[in-house]
């Protein structure tokens, strides 16, 4: 049993675990920055603790403060969240060297499925299919050739301790492999201290599908899948539960196989296994593994009636899963809009000020989960995510309807947010037709650019 | 189809009509009072159109005013949302000549029952049991002790035009039957313009539970039970779905019977058939029946994920029922907290004033339907109810534990309200386990107060 849970994280996600340790009785103590001293996570915890100056490297990132405030308020596990520490084996392995538990894999599965190359080799031996590339990382030029003579071209490169959409260049043939190779390698290093990339088939017009999974270390379930293809600068804005590109047979299989590779990993909490899915053949290809909670995992607890974070919780109590496959339904369809402090009219510049005004939407199928205030004041130093508006209804179309219906009532004034293109994009008739892939927000916005450039441009030639 | 739908009421339940109806593509249009002008629900709808000032008499129960508003803003159908005029035919009626479409049944349906004899009788006809007594109104002392040989004491005196807990009083004896009655018939002319009244038994410790039914005009189905059992002074306080005294074959029969009535009445709408349950012996016996949504209308929608209002907005556009029985499932458990403007330090003194500072609870599983908004300033002169917290989890007791935590989040600022209340009775054990009755609550709070107060006498002792 867990008593007094370390919340090491900040925003809304914080808040989020926070919700589920008090659920189950225990007491949350956010571990904070001093920027967020004041946050609604902090708020809203039993306690807070500071752990570092305002830049995550002196706080979020710091293991050492990180694990002295542990010892201060008595913890005795500590939760990541996403993002900062949650995917670093070393803090996996501090916290439990700190005799404290981690809520989430051991040190060992998070290394070997955290790294992309050794992810995908993972997934070859438990008969998942993957993007034909390399067999694992690219020491040299040659190498990358060989690969390229077999897979074809255009390839990605993609830094295997890379995530998030960072650290991958594409290259539409050898000479542009020539050239672009030794500069991954070098940004590789760089951004992540590992030099080390590998080769993927690019998949053009390729969807993203993601198969949620929880399991506790001898068996496995999963909760079906999520589609986020609607994503800029591949950070993902928009995502669904579940996707509208698949049938029957193919979900089945696409979540059977994220499963597998979960039990043949003897795979501990919750994680998500990403996907490409080529809707004109109607193939799925594993690409790598998140071993913690995902952003985008209410949608998922809105179809599925099950909270994951809870769930996380009592795995890392030494519960048993709870579930059986056959006890995991879905009822009707969710979609999260996430809504950044970004200014889409400057390039999505970031955009973080004072709240002077809030309401939030609400009613039946309504969701909001995020740290705004009335009267808050966002720090300028994370990222910008501010608010996630999740939406359930009975069908996917009422579903966007309904998201509509709760845009129109957010009203935030203070600062630019997404929540205007969430508007537009919910109307948008290729989304409601469920024809997204990975590049259509991008195409979308250059097109709403271009008809605004040409609306201003008929403007002027009228005046 | 509607197009330009009038909502005729105001507060939680306006803004609520408001959504569903921006759901299915209708303009909403707020029909308010003077006081309400600057609601939120007149602010998320479409348009608002005042109808008088601030008392109810000559705004919202203005039939004159409201038709002429509705002419004035081209509307071609009214929701009368719940109380006010909400069940009078004479509305239903006048609505329907301007050439209107009501949202509800019919008049003469709301005639027959809304009356509260009248709705007895036909219960009986379609084999409904009912609490034994006068099989309608009693015209004088000599007819109600002809009743009262045959049933016994206590009884109930029920002014057969009442509703919502008001116009009931209680006989222990044939004397006080001669002292009461009387009383409650000049009661009744002047509340409710309609001095019938009627007899009943009066069942100590009985259960109030609800059966939530749609039908079409031709087929009816139900979409389970709600208890709330929960109440101050007649008035529900607390109310949760499914009612945690039912074992399936009882909730069979009683869901049953309740899709027996409509049916009979060939029922249109949405409606809640009332029982009292007694749990020791098992049978359950219909009371009363109204034509409206109710306020905890949210924990059905939770349960089943129907949204009972975008239904009834369906039906009266003229659609079919989209449901058949074997389409409504349920899943977990919902409670809804009806939070108030009322000082229980005070006697459940109304408190109205300005919200000062708002953060509402969030995260899965809650949903709060509320007018409430930062620097909002309650009008003073309609009821209490300022917020209703509702609360979905996978069994009764989580969602119980989550109602706890989303009320230590819950911050209201600027006036008292019940919401501390609500955060001590979900953790009473009594409530846990289930045990209450519509005594349950008053006793509670009497103890509470003794308990209270012997603590002041011993902290006077002391000093």
């Amino acid at each position: 049993m867990i008593r007094r849970l370390l919340i090491v994280n900040r925003g809304e996600i914080a808040l989020r675990v926070v919700r589920a340790a008090r659920e189950l009785g225990m007491q949350a103590i956010v571990a904070h920055s001093k920027a967020d001293a004041d946050s609604l996570a902090v708020q809203q915890a039993d306690e807070g603790v500071c752990i570092g100056p305002a830049q995550a490297s002196k706080s979020y990132l710091n293991i050492e403060a990180i694990l002295e405030a542990a010892k201060d308020v008595g913890a005795d596990a500590v939760h990541p969240g996403y993002g900062f520490l949650s995917e670093s084996p070393d803090f996996a392995r501090a916290v439990k060297e700190a005799g404290l538990v981690f809520v989430g894999p051991e040190a060992a599965i998070i290394e070997c499925m955290g790294d992309k190359a050794m992810a995908r080799q993972t997934a070859i031996e438990a008969g998942v299919p993957v993007v034909p590339g390399s067999p694992s990382a690219v020491g040299d030029l040659d190498e990358a050739l060989a690969v390229a003579d077999d897979v074809g071209f255009p390839l990605l490169i993609k830094a295997a301790a890379g995530g998030g959409g960072r650290g991958i260049r594409v290259a539409a043939n050898a000479e542009a492999l020539r050239e672009e190779l030794p500069m991954a390698q070098t940004e590789a290093r760089t951004a992540f201290g590992d030099d080390r990339v590998y080769l993927e088939r690019f998949i053009e017009r390729a969807r993203h599908i993601e198969v949620q999974i929880l399991g506790d270390g001898e068996r496995a379930i999963h909760l079906f899948e999520r589609e986020c293809s609607l994503q800029r600068r591949r950070q993902k804005v928009f995502e669904e539960c579940p996707s509208p590109a698949l049938d029957e047979p193919t979900r089945e299989a696409l979540c059977r196989s994220a499963v597998a590779l979960a039990e043949h990993v003897d795979y501990f909490g919750a994680g998500t296994l990403e996907y490409l899915f080529d809707d004109t053949t109607g193939e799925f290809f594993f690409i790598e593994m998140n071993t913690r909670i995902q952003v985008e995992h209410p949608i998922t607890e809105a179809v599925t009636g099950v909270d994951l974070v809870r769930e996380m919780l009592r795995l890392a109590c030494g519960e048993r899963l709870r579930f059986t496959q056959q006890n995991i339904g879905r009822r009707g369809w969710a979609v999260e809009m996430r809504i950044n402090a970004e200014d889409p009219e400057r390039g999505f510049f970031p955009s973080p000020g004072q709240v002077q005004r809030l309401i939030w939407p609400s009613g039946p199928g309504i969701r909001i989960d995020s740290c705004l205030f009335d009267g808050h004041r966002m720090p300028p130093f994370y990222d910008s995510l501010v608010a996630k508006l999740i939406v359930w209804d009975e069908s996917r179309d009422s579903a966007l309807t309904r998201a509509g219906r709760a845009l129109d009532e957010f009203t935030l004034e203070g600062f630019a947010t997404t929540a205007g293109l969430h508007r537009r994009l919910v109307d948008d008739p290729a989304v409601r037709r469920g024809a997204m892939d990975t590049g259509f927000l991008e195409r979308w916005l250059e097109s709403e650019l271009a008809s605004t450039e040409s609306q201003s441009a008929s403007v002027k030639e009228a005046l």
